[in-house]
């Protein structure tokens, strides 16, 4: 027994292990955007979800994860490593490369699912599907190229640890595009034109799947060294928790103090805005940094889905708010805060406007790919479900089930698909 | 601080974190049976896992482990290490005896609660009780021996590297005897003789359980190297999550063309098909037979399970086709693909012939071990509910509770359990 | 890579993980406590975990962590290490002080916790974000430095391993005067005074909620070792396992025995009071004595829960029965049958005495505090929910929502609040 093969046995299972609970994140993910939306359509997000989990690992095994970790093609995208073919030798990893794609795979599912919040109980589930294709082979693993895997952005010096800017920004950008292009949800708008909210159908399951989220957050943040003798483990599972912590409080406060009520979506939210916040900077920032950063995360939150709400974007789980917002945040907090290269900490401007700039490319590059997908989808399948569908609930209209069933009785087999269609639309 | 310390220290809390990840599958299959069964079934069901987790870990330390992991007698059982007295000195571990038994007894605990849902919403509680002392002091640790304790099959060669055949055949196997012995829920089949459905109760539920399940195989099978530096650790990780996509996008897709619905029971459930199916070879086999491994495996599910409704059984979570059809497949899949071995690979006949006899072997005694405890316990308890317990629930009937109360009111306690036999019997 | 490098990294993991693991016990907290209240009250239960979990992490940042593990003064307090400006040079840790921090921030979490199932459904939520604040800065930490910090009873000879004592003997006995000071819920008591009972909500959710916490308990045990070569921790988890499965196992055979149905509610807190009443002797006592301590903690969990009926204390969730009882005998077990020290293996009464001592000390200290505390937060706030607001359902009164909204329809933002007080009070 070496030391070599100790150190190597211990950092494979410590990205095995993070990497497992940032898939267990699928599930955080599934939870809190079914408790959020309305119960016609729990069935279907949740099903958006392993559409996300099960094509899209296939599709970055095919074509993903060579377009972002093959050999570098001019700083714009990688060219080899399809299917694990053979091993990127610039990678220099201390793992396997089974290790490290398994890692990276729970990353882009985690981007994909960002966007199937933004698109709930609407979209057509067809369309959705292919979507899922493009982002997971295309549109993601490009940018990742350029800040993660030797592309242009990395090479300026953009600093994102574990993903603000490359999953949370990138995500929120895709699912803000996505909300816009497909529209609000029937009866979102008044006749007059004013937003209205529709309320969760289960808090206790989002909050179920705020806590998973929550705990796998530390297998993103902490795993994403890659190595579990990197010094700076401690500090960013710290970090991290204290961010969450003061997004959480935040809004918790302020939503008191507001509206008289601590107002549970935005306190789920709030937590989360502050994960989001501290993932580019928690192994650049210091405790009270991190507190700043996940305060002011929960706030912009807030600010944030007011301003969708006055613009007449739907989002309905808040995917732009939580992941775009404070994700753009927590990458500039970064360039002001880093303790190597912040502004505030003497590091001059520099930082500062190349996270800016990535930044602007990663927003504009989510948001126009996404839509330029859609607009390549709607060619062939419609995006929207029809206004039929969309009443009748995603549930029924492409699972042929609802949620929950409590009567006792059972079904003919061949009756089943029929059924739902024609009785339970009333029952529901 | 010496390296054999540090190496020794690694393999310990590998083995205890994979182990607690399996064993917080109990909460998987728990929820997953919850959510597929009908509504006044739901408190039983996890009562049921409970049990398991409970009755089935003493009887593994009380008798189990000490006939699957004792000193060898003719190939056929242990004979020493009942409550860990002494160190069966064969075992050659590198982690100490309390930690393999921890991991061991996650393992026998999933076997028991493959069974439970097949023998769901009509058991008689007492009579399941004494049927998990059976299967974790007897039935499993006895085949376990075989396989993975010294015995014979391991010695002609068998191999299951996490438990496709000594886990999911088995138990599968046990399911489907417990299910034909114990008869169809009341109104599973018309009159006539058709068979009919029983819509989940509540899909939400289920899916936590899913992706729990998900969460806690990495445990499974990476764990089961039960040595952080087996250099398979990565390879093992990513063939896991690669054959569950693919056995979920099989079935996504499947159910999306054959019946124009993307259904969600068999999505989950062919998820979990491919997780089983590579269970047996995950240390065996390359990326892309892992993929076929779970494709296949999705499909012969959704078989299976057509295939139990038209012979009339009555599994309601599925567990045959989920853990015996997939288990079976992930199995021959070894002898057909293994690296070392495989037909296809270049390895001959030898290694499938073993694998097949293996899971003849297994399968018989799963049957046939559970059909003749269950006659045993029919002596002196009936098997089976009552009509009128199954038709008020079982959760009434044994737990003297449902699942969910939404009204407000106190009850006096000795009004408890007669307020549930009368009232809560219409209302319900 | 030195072999110190390595061995460092290999704790920091071990702490990290396992933090995370005690993190996600909150989700677990919350989900026992929601399903086991009152549905109009799930919010609201959630809501005050999540005041514990940032709130909480803040305050022991600031002010708690300093008192407790910072340099002794008089056997009393710490006095510095606050906002860990400064590494408390007596501690010795072989992790980072941010490593040890996010593992002591899991446990601060948990004893609040405890605290918040006990005042359920009627609690004032902004008194008890006060409360929040003076357990996790003040009354958790003192207690804790005396038998962890370098304190006087530590340094008397006080064994508590993971807490038995200090965190769960403690938090219950802090529940009890909080149940106590705030009274019965409206309508616990009839007219005539006896004790009615308030069926659970949701078990199946419930039950999420034990099998998180069953999970998370392996980190809090395990974990306390704070060092993976510590050659404890196999033991450590076997116990802890073993505990568990005699505590739910003794519950469910003396329900079935005794009221002739397994009670789910038992069951579950049974397996918990398993749990707790190891956790003080889990590195400390035999396989068999861990299987008595699990029993003897279920038995007395159930006795104590009659007890409190009989005195018409109203605990909801049964915090004082789970926790403090089980955790006093948990940590006089240690002086009954520690290998080293135990009354029963060799050791004299000398240990046994110090540990009726610390647990006399802990429980007065706990109960006292807590209820000067909660006089002085009523100088300011009434303590307890209005006779309306608790009739309402503390959610709509203090989060403006229900836990579960199964209609369609989208509401105007600015009747959001006022719908929920007028309309959804009738319909709820």
């Amino acid at each position: 027994m070496t030391i070599h093969t100790v150190s190597s046995g211990l950092d494979t299972i410590w990205v095995v292990l993070t990497a497992a609970m940032i898939l267990l994140m699928e599930g955080g993910f599934a939870l809190l955007e079914a408790g959020f939306v309305r119960h016609k359509n729990n069935v279907n997000i949740i099903m958006k979800v392993f559409a996300d989990i099960t094509i899209g690992t296939l599709c970055y095994y095919l074509i993903g994860f060579g377009l972002m970790y093959g050999n570098d093609f001019l700083g714009l995208i990688g060219t080899d490593g399809f299917m694990l073919a053979n091993h990127p030798s610039h990678l220099n990893l201390h793992i396997s490369l089974d290790t490290f794609w398994l890692f990276q795979a729970a990353f882009v599912i985690a981007v994909i699912s960002i966007v199937s919040g933004a698109v709930a109980e609407r979209i057509n589930f067809r369309a959705y599907l292919l979507f899922v294709v493009l982002m997971t082979a295309l549109i993601y693993p490009i940018a990742g190229h350029w800040v993660w895997g030797s592309g242009w952005l990395g090479k300026l010096g953009m600093e994102d640890f574990a993903g603000s800017a490359v999953i949370h920004t990138l995500g929120g950008f895709s699912a803000l595009a996505a909300a816009i292009f497909i529209g609000p949800r029937k009866g979102k708008l008044t006749p007059e034109g004013t937003s209205t909210v529709a309320l969760p159908s289960n808090l206790p399951l989002a909050s179920v799947g705020a806590f998973l989220l929550w705990f796998g957050w530390f297998g993103f943040n902490a795993g994403s060294t890659l190595s579990a003798t990197d010094g700076r483990i401690g500090h960013i599972a710290i970090v991290t928790m204290l961010s969450a912590a003061a997004g959480g409080a935040t809004t918790l406060i302020y939503t008191l103090f507001r509206y008289h009520r601590s107002d549970a979506p935005s306190v789920i939210n709030g937590s989360l805005a502050g994960l989001v916040g501290i993932t580019a900077g928690c192994a650049f920032v210091s405790d009270q940094v991190a507190i700043l950063i996940g305060a002011v995360s929960g706030l912009l939150m807030m600010f944030a889905t007011n301003w969708l709400e006055a613009r007449r974007i739907d989002d309905p789980v808040g995917a732009f708010p939580v992941h775009a917002v404070s994700g753009i945040w927590g990458t500039i907090a970064v360039g002001l805060f880093a303790k190597d290269g912040g502004l505030f900490t003497g590091g001059g401007w520099h930082l500062l406007i190349i996270q800016i700039l990535g930044l602007a490319i990663l927003s504009l590059w989510g948001f126009a790919l996404t839509w330029l997908g859609l607009k390549v989808i709607q060619l062939w399948i419609p995006v929207r479900a029809t206004e039929e569908e969309e009443e009748v609930g995603l549930d029924i209209s492409y699972h042929g089930m609802i949620a929950a069933y409590r009567e006792h009785d059972f079904i003919n087999h061949e009756d089943r698909y029929i059924k739902y269609q024609e009785d339970d639309i009333e029952s529901n």
